[in-house]
């Protein structure tokens, strides 16, 4: 951790917090965290969202210290993004966040622009959680259950509850250490992770119901045309993870979710199991991605780019 | 971690490890750990299961010093079962068991029956993995790789993937230890949880396609006859989780299952989310559980159950 963020922070009257727009768990959970320690501690704090909280997040304590920015407001002497790679995951809050006399920019995303006056980016963090951990350690400032809270949230989703490759052995330290803090680990693990809306479940029954198999049950194909979308009631977003499904099938190696884009393009994710590597097939077709997980979009009917895939496909398993 | 125990299997010349009938992740995970440390440090090791592997848990290194116990085997000096509360879990196993001379229990239920000469049992283990873990130090036996893959696929399997209340502080330091031994978390995550068989996904898409919401969408019902059941080609056993894929929907307080058993029984599986005491409810059928989860069975046709749960549930949202 930086020294000189470490001892402005101490030292600074008002800090005012910016997660990235879209704010996700690690975005919120770190904000949160971060506000009600510098509070205890007796600064003036504000945690400027660009949008209203999700649903899934507004148990957590911190909420309060929350709100829009307005034009009227006073400039804090601390503006710090976090978990915010770029000046355009501010949003509408670019111009905002250069008011103050000090810019700080913590965060975990090796593609981030260094766009403050200080900065501490550390990509080997898997979540920016695991960073706001360290800092308040530094500041000697005690996390207590609701900081705990905030923190494991944050932690817990950007690994993917611990299942993602970016999960450490400094990850479960982490943990550790914020579990023994008095969190119910049982409820929020409910609240951050057992929950869908309605669309989305109905989107799952579809593609479980538009399941194909191929090759010997090694390759598992999901076919989604713009009005399979639209019957469901479900976003574009809400496909993610939808071709993991597939893949989840014993047996199956390769999973494709061949989905419709419009009259003239059809996007295509892939996922392989164990040996197949997806990012050659999606390379082939103008996309890329890793071993494991790939994309592409590809111009054609649904039925021309179905078939296309699943030949190039074939020829690997 | 009782000296005794640590003593003997130091001194052993061979050890033979009992998982439990139905071995889970976590009975697998820790007799494969400890008999690939006993093995490293020269001693004669065999696991003796009680059915085969099951798919999921093949890959884990280990495995072939797995066999099925014969009448004409040698007695070892030590018989040791893992992760097995009574003598009913060693199956058929139970005779051969008590034929060597000595006999170690080591499991985590809080209902052991301390069956064995020598017993250890740590109920605030969130996992038999952990204790194995803990003793395998006291030996001073070396984790590697292939023993840290096992025995994190047993803390992470009986935790549901640090999800569950029963994961501690403790569960995450010793999680933290076996992720610096260098195992893959991304692909080992994969191959144990996004894992399942085609009958179990047309029993969700089943369930989504049943899935009813009463009282403002607070309440939602799952109700499967046995022709249901039948269609989809899954077992019981399947069943298991179906009830909290209402729970997970957004809005949704408390879930119920109301599942078939035969011509006069109804099984009614109970979850609730923030506030609902389901095990009330349950009680009040000569049922039980907890205050988030619960369960009873209940005579009389489908639709009469379904009807009665929905009438006593409305009364507490
Ligand atoms: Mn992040
Ligand atoms: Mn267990």
């Amino acid at each position: 951790m930086d020294r000189e963020i470490v001892k402005l922070l101490s030292e600074a009257g008002g800090v005012a917090i910016f997660p990235h727009v879209s704010a996700d768990g690690d975005a919120i959970g770190s904000s949160l965290a971060l506000a009600m320690a510098l509070k205890k501690a007796g600064k003036d704090v504000v945690v400027y969202v660009e949008e209203n909280i999700p649903a899934v997040y507004r148990f957590l304590p911190g909420t309060e210290l929350t709100r829009f920015y307005d034009s009227s407001d006073e400039a804090m002497d601390i503006n710090l993004a976090l978990d915010t790679g770029d000046v355009g995951r501010l949003g509408t809050r670019g111009e905002a966040f250069f008011k103050a006399p000090c810019t700080v920019n913590i965060d975990h995303h090796v593609t981030n622009t260094k766009f403050a006056l200080l900065n501490y980016v550390d990509e080997t963090s898997a979540s920016t959680g695991e960073i706001v951990y360290i800092l308040l350690k530094k500041l000697k400032l005690h996390i207590d259950t609701d900081m705990a809270t905030c923190l494991y949230t944050a932690v817990a989703t950007d690994t993917g509850g611990f299942k993602y490759s970016n999960t450490t052995a400094e990850t479960h330290r982490i943990a550790s250490e914020l579990v023994s803090a008095g969190i119910d680990i049982g409820e929020l693990s409910q609240r951050i992770f057992d929950n869908t809306t309605y669309p989305k479940l109905r989107l799952t029954q579809k593609a479980i119901e538009l399941l194909e198999f191929y090759e010997n049950n090694r390759l598992a194909v999901v076919t989604f045309s713009r009005a399979d979308l639209l019957a469901t009631g479900a976003s574009d977003e809400d496909c993610d993870g939808i071709v993991n499904i597939g893949r989840s099938v014993e047996g199956v190696e390769v999973s494709l979710l061949v989905k419709e884009k419009n009259a003239e393009e059809v996007r295509v994710n892939l996922r392989s199991k164990t040996y197949v590597d997806v990012s050659e097939v999606a390379a082939a077709f103008g996309g890329g991605g890793h071993k494991r997980a790939a994309g592409c979009t590809v111009n054609g009917t649904l039925q021309q780019v179905r078939e296309q895939l699943i030949e190039a496909v074939k020829d690997r398993l």
